[in-house]
Formats: C-alpha cells, structure tokens, sequence
C-alpha cells in the first residue's frame, strides 16, 4: 500500500487531476444527459457531448479570465493510440457481416475511388479559390493535404447517426467506406511524400494503384491473422477452463496489438483492427464461455462509447481555445469565407461521387430489391458529410507541425477546420435522423426500410427471444449472420438466380469456412469446455 | 478516417510504438503462460509476469548494448492513477463483505495499530544500523520515510497469493490490513512533513490519532456516496432501459471518479474506491440489467487483472536498469547489506504486530471458531512480507526527487528497494502456496480449513447451480454474501449467544438496510425495468 495521496501533490500534477476529476464528471454528465435526450429526434449523444463541450469550454473560458478552454492536453497519441482502436475494433465486432459482404464491391468503390474523387474535387477547388482570394498560394502538396483531410468521412460520427438495427444498409456502406478510406488517405499522403506530384503520368497512377492494393490487402490480412491466432490459441488451451478473465484479456490484448503492430507496420491499424473484429466475433467469440460471450460483447460496446464520448466532449471543449482564434481575429472575415468554401467543396466532392457510383453499383445488380434508390443515395451522401475528431487531428498535425512559415495561413485553416466540424457534426449531424425519417417514413414496409432484409431471414435464435416475438421482420441484435439452417432450407428461387454472384461466392465460403476452418479455430457451434473451477459458474443463456 | 499510419512517424514517436508492440505481446504471453502454470503449487501469475520481465530486460539489455533495459518510462501517475484504481476497486467489488465487517475490528488494528509498530521498528533499526555502518545519517523525516515505505503490506501481491475462496480468512484479514494501512501511511507521510517530529508528546500523538480518524471516514464516506449516488442514478433513471452499455460505463466512470476525487481532497483514494466498490456490488449492481451485472463482474476483473500482469512485468524488467546499478557498482557490498538489513527488519516488525495483535485479538473472540491459530498467524504474518511496485514507486519518489544530494545513498536505496522486492516477491511469494498447503493441509474438514465457514451457511443461489452442488461447503463466488433467510431462520444456538456482539450489529443492519436503504438504493431482489430497445435481449441466468 502506499501514500500516494500527499507524493502526487509534491509531482505537482495536481492541475491535472483537477481536470481529470471534470472530465470524468463531465462524461457522466453526458450519459445521463443522453439517456434522458434518447427519445429525442434531433439530438443524439455526440451533439450533447459537443455541446455540453462548448458550455464547459465557456465556463473555463469565463473562469480563467479568457485564458484557455482546455482540460487536458490533447495529443494525437491520445487519439489514434487509445481512442480510435476501441471504437473501429468494437464496429468490427458488432458489424452484420453478412450485410458488409453482399455490399463489399459497392464499398470498396465508395471507399477508394470515391475518397479520390472527392479529394480531387477539394484539392482543385482549394488551389483554385484560394489563389483568386489571395488568402494564400498553396503548393500541390498542401491542396492534396487539405483534400485528403476534407474527403474523409469520419466514421465515428456515422457510428452515432446511422442505426445499424434501423437502416443497415445505410449503415454497412457508409461506415464501410470510412473504413476503406483510411486505406486510400494513408497511400495519399504517402504520395505526397514520396512521389513528385507535377509530374503524373501512367507509371505514378499504376504505383500508386499497387500501393493501395498492398496496403489493403496487408492490413487486411494482419487483423484476419491476429483473430484467427486469438480463436485457436482460445480454443486449443481451453483459456477458459480456469478463468473467463484471461479470455477477456487475450481477446482485448490481441485486438489491440493487431493495431499497433499494423502502425509499427506502416499500414492502415483501422483497416487491420476492423477485420480482427469481424473475424473475432466470428471465430473467438465462439469459442470462449457464456459469461465471457456477454461479457466482451458489451466491454467492447462500453469501451467505443465512451471513447466516442470522450471524443466529442474535447472536440466542444477545444474549440473554443482561445490562442487558436487570437491569430485570425483581424480577419474575420477570411475565416468565415474559408469555412464556406470547405462546406461547399466537401458538399460537392461527395456529390460528385456517391450519386454517380450508385448508379455504376445499381448497373451490376438486377433485383429491384438491391438497388440504391435516390432516397438512399441522398442519405449516403447526406450522412457521409460529417467531418469529426479525426479531421481535427489531421489539420492540427499538417498546420501546426509541418514547419509551415506562413502563420497567419495556418491559424486561418485550423479554425476553419473546426468551424467546418462543429457546423458539419451540429448542423449536417442534427438534420439526419429527420431527413432519413422524412425520406423514408417509419410507416414504409419493411421490405422498402430494409432493401436486403430478406436476404436475410430472422435467425434461429432471434425466435428464442420471447419478448421480441412480434418484431422478427426488424433486424435482432445479431453477432454473426450465419443462417446455416436458413441458406439450405430456402427454396431456389428467381431472385436467387438473379443474385447469383454475390450468392456464390457466399455458399463457397459457407463450405470452406464449414470444412476447414471451423475445425481449426471453433467458431459458432464449438462447445466450450466446462469450466471446473468454482469460481466460474456458467449461465444458460437465451442471448444468441 | 485518417491517416494516422504516417503522421505517428512523423511524430516521432516510433520508439514508443514498437515498446507498446513488445509490451502488450509479452502481457499475452504472460497471460498464455499463467493458464498453463496454473496447475502449478509453487509459480503464480505475479512471478510469472514478474520472471518474464527480467528475461525481456535481460535481452533488452543485450541488444541496446548495455544501455537500458526499459520498454515504457515509468511514471507514478501511471501506477496511481491507472494501474492501481481497478485493483483497488475491483478486490471491494468482489470481496466477501460479511467475512470483511465481520473480522473490521481486527483488520483495523492490524492496518492502523499494526503499521504503525512495524515502521516505528524499521525506522528505529534503520536509523540505528545504518549510523553504526557508516552508510549514511539519517534524519527522522527520512527515517520514518524508509519506515512507511517498508512497513506497508502491497495489497497487490496478496491478491496473487491468498485466494479468497480457499482461505478466506485468512485473504480478508491481510488484503484487508493492506487497504487500510493505506489510511496510516497517508497519515504517517503528512505527519513528517507538518509536525516536529523531534518533539514528541500527547498533543501531537492526539493530532495523529485525529487525522487518522479523519481520513479513514472521510475517505469511507465519500466512496460510500459515490456508491449510492450510482444505485440511485441507474435505479431512478433506469438507464438499462435503453442501453446496457451506458449502465457499465457509469457504473465504471463513477467508480473513477471517486477514486480521484479522493487524490483531489487529499483522502486516501485506495480506502475510497475499496468501500465505493462494496456499496455498487452491494447495490448498484442489482439494479442493471443481467447482462450489465455479467459484464461488470468480468470486466472489472479482467481489467484488474491486466493491471496487475502490467505491474509485474513492468517491475521484473525495471529492476535491471543499469543506471540505478551504476552508481552502487564500486560498493557492491554495502547493497546486498543493506537489502539484508531490509528484509530483516521487514520480517520483524511485521512478526512484531502480527502475533501480538493476534493474540489480543483472540481474547475478545469467545469461540474457537473464530480465534486466529498460531498456524494462521504464521501465514498473515508470511503473506503480508512481499513489497511490490508499491514500494517501488514510493522509494523512486524519495530517493530521486527530495531534492537528496547523498547521491549514493540515493542510488543505495533504489537498489536496495528493488532487491527487497524481488526477492519477497518471487522466494516469499513462491513458498507462500506450500506454506498454506502445509500448514492448512487440504485433507482438513472444511470447518478447520474455513473457520469462519459455516458462519455463512450457503445461500439459496448457490444450490440453483447445479454442477456446483457437491461442494457446498467449500465458498462460492458470493458476490454479495446477504443470506436473508438464513439469518430468520437460523434456530438460536449457543454459539449466536457467544458470538452476538457481531451478530447484533449484522441484524441491525439488516433491518436498516431492508427499511430504508434498499427501497431507495435498490440491490438485491430490486427487478430492474424490461428493457424496451430490441438490440437488448436479457438472459436468464443461473448464475446468482
């Protein structure tokens, strides 16, 4: 034991623990304050976090006599570190993989091409406008920086404003293609570093092309290899026979080091830790006992929300830091326009891509069922606007870090960048579930709420779930879409011929996936060995 | 999305990646290892972690040419503010709390009175012996300091070495000790600093005797609003109703932040989150949902325990950095005496509160059940000698940042710390498992083995386990030991009548708990409201 009351005084961080003891309080505040603001169409928990930011930032604001908003000191690190990893890690985990696969090629194009033509888009805009305005020239590399930070989508707050249970499809694609993106934003501004942007000719594109197919596929498969290792070390040494906890732990540890090991790597750690999770919950998840089943379901869900949470309590809270605005208050005026431009570029970018490339992604399918109506595609391009936390940290370490002499260029583009967050997360991030209940109206059948969701039927173990009976057309909480009993029992129909593509190469992997692997590294079926120490109990479970 | 992948190289900060790669790698295998050891008598995890850590440094050592063998600088914050919290909390979440308030009166002598002779002993003996080997005079400020340092049992290891459910007693009795003597050091390092300890008389004494006082319940206190303002907050607000994840979380950030409110007010943050975790298991954790109450039992644990292989491992390859050893590498002899002189002194005067307080405490107690033997009294006085980071954190805190100048007294001290806790650690720590077995054979009838065992007759849901049902008489995990009909229907015997001092307290307490708390705070028998969100299906559980 230990007197570490009195020797934390004397290391002089009682300042932080001052914060520290604000900000948790802060957090709770939100959770509560988002529990009692659930049934609300408008707000959700990211607004009230960025909000109940702002009002603490004025306070401390008030408080210090105009000296600083902040709490905590925020640092990349903090950020890509310790809060991203929990956030895409648990999306991983909770995604409906059936859903994100049928979808795979229409997500892979939003997330390349798409973020390509989208930075195209702002990088020429910005360059352009920019000069005419003589707010500065700007050297390629600087407009492909500002494009790739401003082409992004934030897949954090798609988390918060598209509801996987209520618009899945929705849902898969546009979290899909933030994920994919961070693949096409790393080989960006690997081009921007290695590559001699005047010149482009066909050698550069084909480079360039190789590069994001070797990032893709390299991270990808580090995060599959990281699950598999996890579910047969879980699986072979029966973890779970002495302690739930030691599962747990490994599940989380093992997540986690995909992550980093993928950054020591120099590839994409969200692509890597998204897949770990989709293979986790998909192998791993299975092989570990009952109480370990809901206990890293739910950990890893309270772990990304109160990541989230955190997030947009600092992004409301730092906006306000004083010395940022200081530098441009003699041009008011500029900022603002700046702002503006950003909007509409960002607005335009990801119009120029996602209605062209759903009507491609429409071309190659033939049921009516699986097409993006223009309903749809108004909300992709709607809930794909905002631009979060991430966009922040980009801009902080491009205009802050890089050396960059012109001063009052930077202070312009860092609050202008958080104008465009807060005005995209507030505005654009208030306006969604409106628009998408205006667009498609609750009172719609299923079938048009829902364009796949008969591809998939209601599972087997959703029937098991007494309260929910009357709800079986509606998406269940569902870990793994595997509906064996459903995929040979359906009769062959028209609409099967007509998917077929998509429909095969799902069957082959069903077989693969049944004859060799399944036998290796457990997964859905695989009993886990009964724990013979009393210190575990096991429940029967109905949940899954 | 970003992309983060490049913008951590080019903050520099690659170094600490590939740490964090090794670091997390070797906490897995630490895990790995710890399952296949479990069978064994003589290793447990925290000499695992421990061992694993030399053998990194070792290479570590190896491969930077002799320069370092450190992975992660090791900051006290870290350990205080991070690491420590959930151990701390989660050993009262999970603690018997009957056994716990049952045996309070001896518990506190043993922290309060208890630490206070042991360290009056090693700062008597250090002061002495170290003048008379010419290593160094001290003043008594530094004396007590050394005294407080070493007297205080690491709550810790006695985790990793007591089990709770084969010797609960005994575990009640040193981790409890430990939580409080956290309590006596707090008081013991204010002491140094504020009063004029060459002048001792009664006033001073009373001043002490106030502060303690003080702190203890202050510190009591504010983890027991902490408590209840959780159970209040989840039962009144019924936040399980649409999301089980807010329920963790608050249940979690509450925990926290009492914790570092405590380090705020300059109470002893341990004792606070210790009683704050009893008062939620007590109640909070009746009032969420199922699977809330499965995910915060596991993950609090698993948490504690990635902590604690965390501390271990950061310990084991610590000790062998180089430049603590430099210093002390011309006088090689004076080192190992001192560690000596040390791990006497700490073998000493803890076997000088131990025995008698034990005996003292015997006299009170009428039933044999209920007495200490002197085979029990061997181990609470073997168990409760491992120093851990604790210690260490303390010593680099002292010796480093005082502002000391006897450099090589300094430099003497941290070896000298960092050998005592090794060698109490691993030797101490090894033989503590076949000490228990020897001593407290497993052939005993459960009634010698538990003394205090059939005090608690085994509640009613431990029989609805049913693989569990041949083992009644050994403990069950018992998250909260409120066996209500045992208590009415218990016929009276003799033994109440002898032992009614602390049955008439628990009874008084029954009643005031089922009149007034528990229609406010909720806990045991409190339904919380069905969850409505269909992505929440309740299980129903066997298990408690």
């Amino acid at each position: 034991m230990g007197v570490e009351s009195l020797q934390m005084l004397t290391t002089s961080d009682y300042a932080s623990i001052i914060s520290m003891n604000l900000f948790v309080a802060l957090l709770c505040a939100c959770i509560v304050i988002g529990h009692l603001l659930e049934e609300n169409r408008w707000v959700n928990e990211s607004i009230t976090a960025l909000l109940l930011g702002l009002c603490t930032g004025v306070v401390i604001l008030w408080i210090s006599g105009g000296k600083s908003s902040h709490l905590l000191v925020f640092s990349e690190d903090l950020f890509f570190i310790y809060l991203l990893p929990p956030i895409i890690f648990n999306a991983g985990f909770q995604v409906k993989k059936k859903r994100f696969f049928v979808n795979f090629i229409t997500i892979m194009s939003f997330g390349a091409v798409g973020t390509l033509i989208s930075c195209s888009i702002i990088t020429f805009g910005v360059s352009q406008i920019f000069k005419r305005m003589g707010i500065g020239t700007l050297d390629l590399g600087e407009a492909v920086a500002i494009g790739a930070i401003f082409a992004a989508t934030d897949s954090v707050c798609t988390l918060q404003v598209l509801n996987q249970d209520e618009t899945p499809l929705l849902y898969s694609l546009v979290f899909g293609e933030g994920v994919v993106n961070d693949a096409t934003s790393v080989v960006l501004f690997n081009a921007i570093k290695s590559f001699d942007l005047e010149q482009l000719d066909h050698g550069i594109a084909l480079q360039f092309f190789g590069n994001f197919l070797y990032l893709f596929i390299a991270s990808t498969m580090l995060g599959v290899l990281g699950g598999l290792l996890s579910a047969y070390i879980i699986k072979k040494l029966y973890i779970g026979r002495h302690s739930t906890d030691r599962e747990v732990a490994l599940m989380m540890l093992m997540a986690y080091l995909t992550y980093i090991l993928a950054e020591l790597w120099y590839l994409s750690g969200i692509l890597t830790v998204f897949f770990c999770g989709i293979v986790m919950s998909h192998y791993t998840w299975h092989n570990v006992t009952e109480s370990s089943r809901i206990t890293t379901k739910h950990a890893f869900a309270t772990l990304s929300f109160v990541a989230e949470t955190f997030l947009f309590l600092y992004v409301g809270m730092d906006a306000l830091d004083i010395e940022k605005w200081r530098f441009v208050s003699d041009r008011p005026g500029t900022s603002v326009i700046v702002s503006s431009v950003l909007l509409a570029l960002v607005l335009i970018g990801r119009a120029a891509f996602v209605f062209p490339l759903s009507f491609l992604s429409n071309l190659t399918k033939k049921s009516q069922n699986e097409k993006i109506s223009f309903r749809k595609q108004v909300i992709i391009w709607w809930a794909g606007l905002m631009r979060g936390a991430v966009s922040m940290a980009l801009a902080y370490n491009e205009f802050t870090m890089s050396g960059h002499t012109q001063l009052q260029f930077n202070a312009i583009m860092i609050t202008s960048t958080i104008t465009v967050v807060l005005v995209s997360t507030m505005v654009f991030g208030m306006m969604t579930k409106p628009l998408i209940r205006f667009l498609i109206p609750l009172g719609h059948p299923p079938k048009q709420k829902n364009s796949l969701a008969n591809l998939e039927e209601s599972s087997p173990k959703s029937i098991t779930v007494p309260f929910l009976g009357g709800r079986q057309d509606s998406e269940e909480v569902d870990n793994d879409n595997d509906n064996d009993a459903n995929d040979s029992h359906r009769p062959s129909s028209i609409r099967d011929l007509l998917t077929t593509p998509t429909h095969t190469v799902h069957r082959l992997w069903r077989k693969f996936d049944d004859a060799i692997m399944r036998p290796v590294f457990g997964g859905r079926g695989f009993v886990p060995v009964v724990p013979t120490s009393p210190t575990e109990s096991d429940c029967q479970l109905q949940w899954d």
